[in-house]
């Protein structure tokens, strides 16, 4: 994986096994968002989100979430999760993140986290979380 | 599970395990992707989708769906998926689908479906499914 | 669902969805673990699951599993689980949990669960799951 | 990953996700068995895979499985699949899977392997396979 760097999105590989696939031959909608909050992790650094769970009992939360299917991703296939993240506000991160399989764009996604603690109480997105943007 | 009439929507049971929480302790967001499409199923009626792919060779799709998370569900809670569906073209299908748990609602979801044939060209909505909504 | 009497099993319904199935066109194997789980839940009482996690700290776990899988479901299957308990020791349940499509077997399981404390420490199954049996 | 040679087990990486974990805070049981095949498909080959399903029809299915779980992985967890194939019978492969969080095991597998054909009928186990165990 690679990190975002003068506007360059981060990119993150999926390979597509049996797991992933249904009946039809093609990768089960519902899994797309698996693959987002996968690249999501990694952008924002699996350590300190592990960090920020144990220790400040921080963890984020998906708000609001959007999916364009456009074309379905088969066995075998290795994808790549394009992720270009922003800072909406104190409270919120959207992050654009598209499905490729070489150039062709086969679903576009939109995410919306916010941060809660312990109590499920909304809190703000942790500064060394915003400082990987 | 009971069907839409005057106006009331289609009505479906699920019950929360294991399987569908993650270590937040709430249920995973991607799943109600999952009840979204169990709904689904028998709001259309599971024998005539079967019917449908193996004699006609036509299948369902997700083209788009959004989903709104206002509050998380947890292990045993029993959860009514609340489906209203529209046929928005002869190509299209929407639904609006909302998790309730008792009078509380938890997350709201648009669905917009279409159909495929075995070569993955979109056909119109069959009207053995039009007849259900 | 039915509780088991006089040695007949338990017997759990589960309808079979795109989400359960892969490219194969028969239910992805890992899933039959998922549906074991479910019918146990219902087996041991989901009420009273809940309340142990919550007010004694207990959870189960599976300490080991054996699946011989004869046959494959597809999707609109309506399958039962048949699942018949057994206390093996002070600390150990083990249940035997069969597949059938109507007469047919389709998967042999057998499951053994533990209970563990908020510290993942080993304790005795508690006399409220036992009174199940 | 690596391939094994000299009698050293394939090793496959896995990282553990949201998705992976479940309200204990563990990694969900069944999860173990969709590592294991993601490990199986590098150890026999992606390409050869997609390759003898599209163009003679031949799938492997799991016949039969056997997990031993000793200690629960977490989020964050990156984890190590080692795997050890061998040619049980012309029809059969079986393959000792285990799973290592550093040099500690927490997961014994075993999975047995047949092939099948577009009538789902068992065939031999093809030579292209064979050649890479």
């Amino acid at each position: 994986m690679t990190h975002p760097s003068a506007g360059s999105p981060h990119a993150f590989r999926v390979q597509i096994y049996y797991e992933d696939t249904d009946h039809s031959g093609l990768v089960y909608h519902a899994n797309y968002l698996k693959y987002f909050e996968r690249a999501r992790e990694h952008l924002l650094g699996v350590s300190e989100l592990v960090r920020l769970l144990n220790d400040d009992g921080i963890g984020f939360v998906v708000y609001k979430c959007e999916l364009t299917f456009r074309e379905g991703a088969v066995f075998g296939d290795s994808l790549e999760i394009r992720t270009t993240p922003r800072r909406e506000s104190e409270f919120r991160l959207v992050f654009n993140q598209d499905v490729y399989r070489g150039d062709k764009l086969l679903v576009q996604g939109l995410v919306q986290m916010v941060c809660i603690d312990r109590d499920k109480k909304l809190v703000r997105v942790p500064e060394s979380v915003l400082a990987r943007l």
